[in-house]
């Protein structure tokens, strides 16, 4: 299925001159206290291009933030190994991927337990299958049974292998990204992945006010390669910034723009996406919580920053906190997710799997995440008011008290009318009771086996997957094992 | 806690000129189609006004309409037993009551079972001791033990005894209307309900364009005591209305403002608020869909609809189709919930506890949802954006890399800085584990007992009292025992 193209209003929490109030904050936390780069070719290279360096860190003035800012395109393609998939990234559009990063994972015959290549290729081949997920996403799950220092090369060929949706690409080092280029240049041609990317990639800011040299390699190698790039700071409010949203808003604002920026400096023109990733921790254990109301506030005030510069913006998710898919779980990942869809959130990482914090990707809260992703397709049509839509001939056709199941207009609508989630449950209680009484938990995990039982790949060229495949012994063969 | 006082932006789902739309189909229903009014005396009310009669037809032209729509306060102030809790209904105001209407309850201990007068005056008592439940509601559940011919008695008496909030009348009769304007008058005196209402009924137009004589008689027996009365279609598209969502509102609009209408006729001026409770039908099973995309849009729909006539709007609420407070419960309700919010719905019925289509009232789904109204209050304060909130010197102070766990901005705010959902889990897996991996029904369940067993009653009259007791025993000794 296509990605949400949005043509809903916005939710607008803030008015314009309070998001102008967020930006002169950020401006002067980019102007006056600086961000530190700690990576000595990007400091000259922030400076060649007009920034202020003292040791470490780099300050930017206003002035030049916005000369580069407006270098990056307010949308771009991203590329999918079967053309129909290839994805644009920015406008209306609303593109839909896994949950990325959880060393575990959760299924209810299994239990929690360390992830392995097998769990990220299953997750791949539940992302292939969704009609509601557009993009393949990146490290579904930390395939911790393989080395650190080759496991992107797996996780890389699964994704190209097991689906041919688009992907993300290797955020660990220098030498991983240009590994994730070399692989994408195989799959789509040199030239061709200069035009259009082919890999887009996570960058997280070590917030507060810092990029580490892992992912300011990163960075340069993909801005050179001319592939899109997320910069999303990490912050948790109350730890890697104040204990107030307005203020880790701004915090988070400067050091995104601090990024972008930077990629602009590097390849003007770099796709570049305006990232968050902002909640709070619970005071109390020092633990982060998902699906709070502050989260909310931030998500929103982040897109509408996003939209100022004319960036695609990412952020949101079906996030939670709790250890499975329970109640809290489902209460938590709506919280966040439909204020991610009236925000008009262009790219949406963990739009499903996503448990405890993150540590785990839940094979049952993907199949379910799945069906609230469906509603919210269904939603983003909004409402026909077309005469057929309102229907009166068939209101006045049906008497008072009668009912509309056997009208004309009726059959003609009923395959179509209304969105179904054929994991939720809409029988009698007798009914439920007769069939077992499954809690959507149970539902969900028979669902998860019918799926990877049914997984069909998708076709790959012979010779593509034979390339692949020897670029990654000869890759493995010359990768010194690193202490895992 | 008082009610919510909605500043922020509105959800506008609709341009001006689609409500437009809508507002004209309903025109064409109440003008061409007609809607039965199954009473004589409501029938000559409604003609000697101007209303077109035909049998129990009864057809109002949109200037009639207007007319009367325009004598109908745009917000009025509900008494409470305690002043303290005197509820403005209408205008920015949003009132959070509980569920209304189910014959069964279920918790974990006791599963799923018929509702005792037991368990209606547990969930007054819940009701009376959440923070975020302004009003103690109606028929909370159905006593299905006490006599239907005399329930509504013990049912309004124990909102008067065990709670000290403003509560909902009888509607199932003129009779037992005017049993509860009785008892309204004991505790607040026969005058002073004339000036401001102590009681807010809930009349459900019986769907499609029909009203029937027991809702009648206590719309008549309500407006003549200037009580305040919420006109609600109970409409599920597809059975009681179209297979389209558009139709399904047109024709709501339609219902509720011939309901309204109705009410403004018998005494101009009294309190009335524009009800929806309007979701889709499963079209496979015919069974009611809790939580459906398309009741989002009916949601935003009608909320404007009540706009446009400035009344107060009554929709949303905590919906699910689920039989236990499980994952599936969890984001069915957010996903009414939030719009719900985002619309600035007046008065929230089904607040907390709906579990099983609104068949049962779940004491753990209770608990559990009064956690998710916490955070809608602290949503609804918006994002401060004051010198001290933005924390430019905190920001400034912690080094990059560093955290703000020690700042004095954190000392300052930690107490009060983030809402904390008590009964959601943020432990870490380990500690969640040793704690014995209870899930989110299991942690509620625990919850309700504590809360039951600390339960205080609110100080009440021993005359007053004695006067309500004196009233329900003369009452109950005329009343004929009907067959339940």
């Amino acid at each position: 299925m296509a990605p949400i193209s949005y043509g809903l209003p916005l939710y607008q929490l803030l008015a314009e001159e309070e998001v102008e109030r967020i930006h002169q904050a950020s401006m002067r936390i980019l102007s006056e206290f600086g961000i530190a780069f700690y990576d000595e070719e990007s400091r000259s290279i922030l400076k060649k291009h007009g920034a202020k360096v003292q040791g470490d860190m780099v300050m930017l003035e206003p002035g030049l933030v916005s000369e580069y800012l407006a270098k990056a395109p307010c949308q771009f393609t991203q590329l999918a190994r079967n053309p129909r998939n290839n994805l644009v990234i920015g406008g209306n559009a609303m593109v839909f991927a896994p949950v990325y990063g959880p060393p575990y994972v959760l299924d209810l015959e299994q239990g929690r337990r360390e992830a392995r290549l097998a769990d990220f290729i299953n997750f791949v081949k539940l992302t292939y299958m969704s009609p509601y997920l557009h993009h393949s996403g990146g490290t579904v799950v930390e395939p911790t049974d393989e080395p650190v220092s080759t496991r992107h090369l797996d996780m890389v060929f699964s994704h190209i292998k097991y689906s041919d949706k688009a992907f993300m690409g290797s955020v660990t080092s220098a030498e991983n990204a240009a590994d994730t280029v070399a692989m994408a240049e195989l799959v789509f041609g040199t030239e061709v992945i200069r035009q259009q990317p082919a890999v887009i990639s996570l960058i997280n800011v070590s917030s507060p006010r810092r990029f580490d040299d892992r992912m300011l390699g990163a960075i340069k190698v993909y801005a050179r390669a001319r592939q899109a790039l997320i910069i999303t700071p990490f912050i948790l409010a109350g730890a890697m910034g104040p204990t107030t949203i307005a203020g880790t808003v701004a915090q988070q604002n400067a050091e995104a723009l601090a990024g972008i920026v930077f990629t602009q400096m590097i390849e003007p023109g770099t796709p570049v996406v305006y990232g968050s990733f902002l909640t709070n921790i619970d005071l109390q254990s020092g633990s982060p919580v998902f699906g709070s109301p502050e989260s909310q506030l931030g998500l929103y005030a982040s897109a509408q920053l996003a939209r100022r510069y004319r960036l695609p913006f990412r952020g949101g998710g079906m996030f939670s906190s709790s250890k499975i898919p329970d109640a809290q779980a489902g209460y938590e990942s709506v919280m966040v997710m439909l204020p991610t869809v009236l925000a008009r959130t262009n790219f949406v990482l963990h739009a499903a799997g996503w448990l405890e914090n993150g540590l785990v990707s839940g094979y049952e809260k993907f199949v379910l995440d799945c069906e609230i992703l469906g509603m919210l397709h269904t939603w983003a049509k909004g409402l026909d008011l077309s005469d057929d839509s309102l229907a009166l001939e068939a209101i006045a056709e049906v008497q008072p008290g009668g009912h509309h199941l056997g009208t004309e207009h009726t059959m003609r609508h009923f395959r179509t009318a209304f969105y179904r989630a054929g994991l939720f449950d809409y029988d009698s209680a007798e009914k439920w009771q007769e069939d077992g009484a499954h809690d959507t938990y149970s539902r969900a995990h028979r669902k998860v086996k019918e799926l990877l039982a049914s997984y069909e790949p998708p076709p790959i060229d012979q010779s593509l997957e034979e390339g692949l495949r020897d670029f990654m012994t000869r890759r493995k063969e010359a990768i010194p094992l690193a202490v895992s």
